[in-house]
This record gives C-alpha cells, structure tokens and sequence, in this order.
C-alpha cells in the first residue's frame, strides 16, 4: 500500500478537505495510474451530501478521470507505461452475470463496483475516486484516451459523454432524426454535440431561454423555451427521440406529446417520481426509456467516436483548493458546462 | 338510407334501450354488413357513461363487429355478398398522414373514425357502432374472418385481440421469451392465448389468487398472485415482456422492476396518471411503452394469426335486452371473459 494525497468528505455536513488515503501496489491485473485531471459531476455532490443515500465516509468522489499509467501488474499486456487513460463510473462488475457478459457491465446484476462510494471486488474495501493523485484499477475497467484529445476536456466524457452517447446509440439515433436534447447542463451540451456529430437534426429545450444562443454556438440546430407553453402544442408529434438530461422534478407527459409515433423519451436524470399518463404513451406508440452511463466496450466507443469528431467538454479548469465553492456554483447551475480539477494543485499545495 | 334497429344510451345517465338508427345505402366503395355478433368492451361502458369526456348522444356502442356481406358497392371488388366479415375500433381515417401511409390507422395524426361515438369522413355525420343489425363501412376498413372460425368467439378479437396481438407483436416477442400478462380479464385472457401461440413461456400477474387455476386453464405456464408483496422480490429481474391490460390504477414501478436489463413494459389501459420513479427505467435499461389496438393489416394479420393456432375468445352470449344487466357485471368483473351479443334477439324482440 502507498498513501496518497485526495480530498475527502468525512461527514455529510462537512465540507471537502485534505485527507490522505491507501492505494493498493498493483496485482498482477492492475493498472496504477496518475490522476491528472478529474471531472466534478453532479452526483458527486448527492452522494457527499448523502442525497441518495447509502453514503459512506470519508467519502473521496470523481468518477471522470484521466492520467497516465505509471506501471503495470505482471499479467498487464494492454496498458503501457506513460499512456494516457481513463476511469469512468465503475472499476469492477462481476463478470459472470448476463449484463456483464454482454459487455453492459454497468447493468451488473450483482451491481458494479463504482468508483468512489463502494466497495471493490473484495466486498470490504471502500473505493475511492478522482479527487487524489493515483489510482489502482483492474486493467479490466481502463479506456484508452485517443492520442491528441485535450486530457483536461476529456475527463467529462467519462460519465457525461458517455451518459449521453449510450443512449443516442442503443436507440439507434441516426442521421436526419430530429433529435431534442432537454436541458443544457453538464450532460445536455455533450448530448448536442454527440448528437450533433451522428448527423442528427438537434433541438436543445431549456427553461432558461437565454440559453439559445449558448445552444446554437455548441452546434443546435433549433432551440425552444420550455417556458412558453404555446412550445409544446407547437411542436407536438415533432421529434423521433428525446433525451431528457434534466435531474430537477418535471412533467415527462407534455415532453412525451412531443413525439412522433414509435418516438422514444430516455431519461438519464433521476428526479422524484412524476405523475405519469399511460395516455401520452398509448395514442402514438411511444416509448419512456431509461439508461445508465454506458459498459467499458461502449465507453471506448464512444471515446473514439469524439476523438474522430472533436467533441470535448466545454471546461471551467479549477484547482483542488476550490472545490467546495465549484460545488456551491455547480448546484447553483454556474457552470459551462463542466469543472475539471488540474489534480497538480494536490501534489503542489 | 334505410332504418336500423339498435341500442342507444339517450344520455350519459340512461341505461340503453331500444332506438332506430339510419344507415346510407353502400355508396361505390361501401360493404354493407348484417351484424351477427358484438363483443362488449369495457370502453363501451366508459364512454355511454360519458368517463371520457367528449361522449355523444344517442350513442350506439359496439367496436367489435362480426357479420355477412349482403350487399356491396360498384367499385367493390375485394369483397363478396356472404362472406364473414369485422369490423373493429374504426371505420375511416385520413389515408395521407405518416401513420395511414404506413397502414397504421389508428395513429391517425388526424384522429381516426371511431366506429361510434366518432363522426364519419364528411364530419358530419355521427358514427354509430355493433349494437344495431346493419352497417355500412368503407372497403378498407373492413377485416375478413377466416374461415371455420366460431364467429361469436371471434367478435372480441376485433378489439381486445387486436390490442393484445398488436404490441405482443411490434415489440418482438419471440418463442422462449418470458412474458407477464398483467390482468386476466377480456383484455389478458386472449393476450394469454396470444402469447402461448407466439411460443412465449407465459406467466399470468393477477391480484386474484382465484384466477390461478383459470390462468393455466388458459394455457399460462406460471402464475403470480400480486397481493403477496414477496413475489416481487422473488422475480426481479425475471421477465423479457410485460404485458399490462389493466385500467385501474396501479404502481407501474412494481411491475417495471420485474423486467430484465432492456426488457419491455407496455400499457394498454390508461388508468388515471401513477407515479413513476425513473430510477426504475434507468437501472437495467427498460422501456415503458403504450400500443393502441392495432391497423386494419395487423388486424387481418392477427384474425389469420388466430385462425391459424386455433386463438378465440371465451364468451358469454347475450340477447341485446340484457346489456344493461351485462354492463353492471362486466363493471364487477364478473365476465368469463367477455359478452357477445347475438344481434339476432334485436331482429325477433
């Protein structure tokens, strides 16, 4: 074991602070590799909040990481020394259940081991995430970052891009489609852009309609204020696919009417429970999905996919010493689009 | 034109009672239709009794119509004087929009024709349904009936086969696949039968621990008496497909927590609006879907379908003088498993 430098939440109540916590020397699978950048998601701040539940402290969050590997476990033929790579939201499954099998490991029947907030395969070690200097991890769950993708700009898609990407594939999304993208936060611009990149027809709503412009520069094609309820008559049976980024409570039924027939809604935020009509989904055959970031095959997928189309996160970068006011700003929805903390300023306090 | 016996609820507070109605000689594209049998749909309740909204007066219900050809317009070629004939949920829709184009009629973006309680293509003239000894009807919204089918079990088909076999269908059932039928009532008991013929391994859902024996009788392979809140834990993550027929009120989360990773729920009833958690479509992936009976080639396809694998309902015959009686029972769901009237007791009162 080595001790190494991360920020940690040792209650609910208490801010994040300095905190020293033990990696693991690498097994014969394992990867070590130095964190240089970590994305700040939203969920971040459920679960050091303990909004969720099931919270364990000291809890060190971030589950958008990317470094370089610094050595390898010696059955470790994949990963090379110095090469850039990521971690996203999981560094173990089970690997035996169907989800895992099939390459969907985040759908794990017996439940991933998530990066930060969980235990890994040993069922007793806690897991710690991003916010530190070093990580060891299964050579199982590491992505190849394409060569020349800013590092700083691709931490987010370790969840974000990934989040969105999965769906707008497993759907099947396709050039031409009109493609709505609900909400323009950490999720919803990466949604624009990857949307964007498969040939969509992309239309951003958003309840803050000084967001159009914002939504036009990042690549839209349409943008419509959710505030104006002529919007939805409007634009009723208008889209083939929705995806909803938005985590705050709202009505699915009158984004649903928005649909053609055999149209798919895919939620990937997950707001308290919401009165749902069976009629919005009977009268033309639609769909309401759900879907959870996306397996390590499809992660790297989609990695490649943005390498070859230039899509990056819009970042703010900060250092470590800032992150409890980027919380504050995050929650505040003060963000474009994305904080990644430069982890320099953790080795160099 | 000439005058038709039927049953008309006056208003939404009356019980139904003898009424002539008017028919339109067949014009150049029109069948006319002696009406042998009518099935009684849960729906012709809710809408004499103005549940809905939007109800008409006099109301003539009645949607699931089986009867001969007497008499056929000039331009009519497909049909021929005697042959046994349907007719279903509607009677005309606007042949241009994206859904009629693809020959699914009841996604009309116009609004389909409603057999009653609907107003015909001129928008005018109401439309007026199966509780009557005669109806007219364009070529094309007319269904053949196999031949050698019981024609008094086959009359449900035409709404409650159609709604079971159409999303059993689209959604790609397949032989071995597990799926659940939500209710056993008009709706799931042909959707049981339906199912069984697709090779399906299906399981009966039913708040009525009674209807165990019923559900097997009726070819369920597996029964789950949902009173006991144990049996959704014991089949999470159970089943390919569910089927959910009912229309009161009830916790779609339950249900959609038994679906494996990507599994498929679809409503056909619509209750009033239920709170839905979108954790439980996120975590595996699933779908909640709704299906609206079906288009006149899938309906066709669904009589040939049942012709072939032997697929009718179970009924219960009736003389038009007892709808009212029958009404209050279909009300209690104490029906096995659906009323047909024998139009034959409208002509010799």
């Amino acid at each position: 074991m080595s001790k190494v430098p991360a920020y940690a939440a040792l209650t609910s109540a208490a801010p994040l602070e300095p905190y020293t916590i033990e990696r693991r020397e690498p097994g014969p699978h394992d990867v070590l590799i130095e964190i240089l950048y970590c994305g700040v998601c939203h969920s971040d701040i459920h679960q050091v909040r303990d909004e969720w539940g099931e919270a364990v402290f000291p809890m060190v969050p971030g589950h958008e990481i990317v470094g370089t590997v610094v050595a390898t476990g010696n059955h470790v033929t994949r990963w090379k020394r110095g090469e850039a790579v990521g971690v996203g939201c999981f560094i173990g499954s089970c690997r035996d259940c169907g989800p895992c099998r099939d390459g969907e490991e985040q759908y794990c029947e017996k439940g991933m081991n998530q990066t930060y907030n969980g235990l890994e395969q040993d069922g007793i070690t806690p897991t710690y995430g991003g916010y530190s200097t070093r990580i060891t991890v299964n050579e199982n769950y590491v992505l190849r970052i394409p060569p020349n993708m800013p590092l700083e700009r691709t931490a987010p898609l370790l969840c974000a891009g990934i989040t969105t990407y999965s769906p707008l594939r497993h759907f099947g999304v396709k050039a031409r489609d009109k493609v709505a993208i609900v909400g323009l936060g950490g999720l919803g611009h990466i949604a624009v852009k990857i949307a964007k990149a498969m040939g969509a027809h992309v239309t951003v709503l958003s309840h803050s309609p000084g967001k159009k412009e914002e939504s036009l520069r990042l690549g839209a094609d349409d943008f419509i204020a959710t505030g104006d309820p002529e919007a939805f008559f409007t634009h009723a049976l208008h889209f083939d696919f929705i995806l909803d980024t938005v985590s705050a409570k709202h009505d699915y039924n009158k984004y649903l009417n928005l649909l053609r027939r055999d149209g798919t809604m895919v939620l990937v935020g997950i707001p308290d429970p919401v009165p749902l009509s069976a009629a919005a989904l009977v009268m033309q055959r639609r769909r309401l999905a759900g879907s959870l970031i996306g397996g390590i095959r499809e992660t790297q997928e989609m990695l490649d996919f943005c390498s070859e189309h230039g899509v990056v996160s819009d970042v703010e970068i900060i250092s470590i010493q800032r992150i409890n006011e980027a919380y504050d700003r995050v929650v505040a929805s003060d963000v474009r689009y994305r904080f990644v903390i430069d982890l320099s300023s953790l080795k160099t306090p």
